[in-house]
C-alpha cells in the first residue's frame, strides 16, 4: 500500500496530476468524484447542506453503506465536510467545502449535458450499426 | 434484458433524463463518459482523429481489450467516430463527433480541475482525521 507522501511523490511534476500517467494518484479524485454515488452527492450538495436521510431519500437505489462510504470518500479529499450539531440526538449535516463546489459546479455542466442528451442517445443507441471489419 | 425502446420509456417525461431515478437509463450515458478509459478517450480525441495504437500508447495501463471495448461503446452512443480508410492494409482512424466533442468539453474542464487540484487533495488526505462518532 502507498502512502500518501509516497502517492505526492508519484505526480510527475510536482505541482499538478497527468490523469494520462497509469500511476498517477489523480485518476483516484477522478474515481471519487465521477463514482455513480460520489458524483450524485456532489450535485445534490450544490442545493446547500442535507442529512445523510435526506441524501439517501434524494439518491434512486444507493444503499446506506454505499452513500456512508462515498461521503467518507469525498470527506478524506477535503470536498465534503460533516458537520455534528451537539443536539440530542446529535444532528450531523454534510456541505460542500470551496474545493467541493468548485468541482461539484464541474460535474453538474456534465451531468447536465448527460440529462439532456440522453434522449436522443438512446435513439442512437437502437439503430442498427454497421458490423465493425476488424 | 431491456430494449432501447423500453429503455426511452423509462425517461420519465420523455425529454430528459434524471439521473437521481435508479432506472434512469442517463446512469448508463454517464457511465460511459466518465469511466476510467471513456473518459481518457474523449479527452485524447479533442486533439483530433486519432489511431487505435496511439490512443492506446497514450493512456497508461490500458489494455487492447478495455480500450476496443470503451471505443465501441462510445461509438455506439453516438460520441466517437470509427472510420476505416480504403488502403491496404486499411487505416482505421477514431475521431469525436458533434456531440461527442461537446460532452468531451465538460470532461476536460473536470479533468483540468482534478490534474490542478490533486496536489492539496493528495496533502489533506495525509492529515489524520478527526474519528468519526457515529
Amino acid at each position: 500500500m502507498h502512502t500518501q507522501s509516497k502517492l505526492l511523490e508519484k505526480l510527475q511534476d510536482g505541482r499538478k496530476g497527468n490523469l494520462r500517467a497509469a500511476d498517477c494518484p489523480s485518476r483516484s479524485v477522478l474515481d471519487h468524484v465521477t463514482s455513480r454515488w460520489g458524483s450524485l452527492v456532489l450535485l445534490l450538495l450544490l442545493n446547500g447542506a442535507q442529512r445523510f436521510s435526506e441524501l439517501g431519500r434524494s439518491i434512486g437505489g444507493v444503499s446506506e453503506k454505499m452513500l456512508a462510504q462515498s461521503l467518507r470518500v469525498l470527506e478524506a479529499d477535503g470536498l465534503v465536510l460533516r458537520t455534528v450539531y451537539p443536539t440530542i440526538p446529535p444532528k450531523v449535516e454534510y456541505s460542500l467545502t470551496q474545493r467541493g463546489r468548485e468541482v461539484a459546479v464541474h460535474i453538474k455542466s456534465l451531468t447536465d449535458w448527460v440529462e439532456e442528451n440522453t434522449p436522443e442517445i438512446l435513439e442512437l443507441r437502437s439503430r442498427p450499426s454497421k458490423p465493425h471489419s476488424g
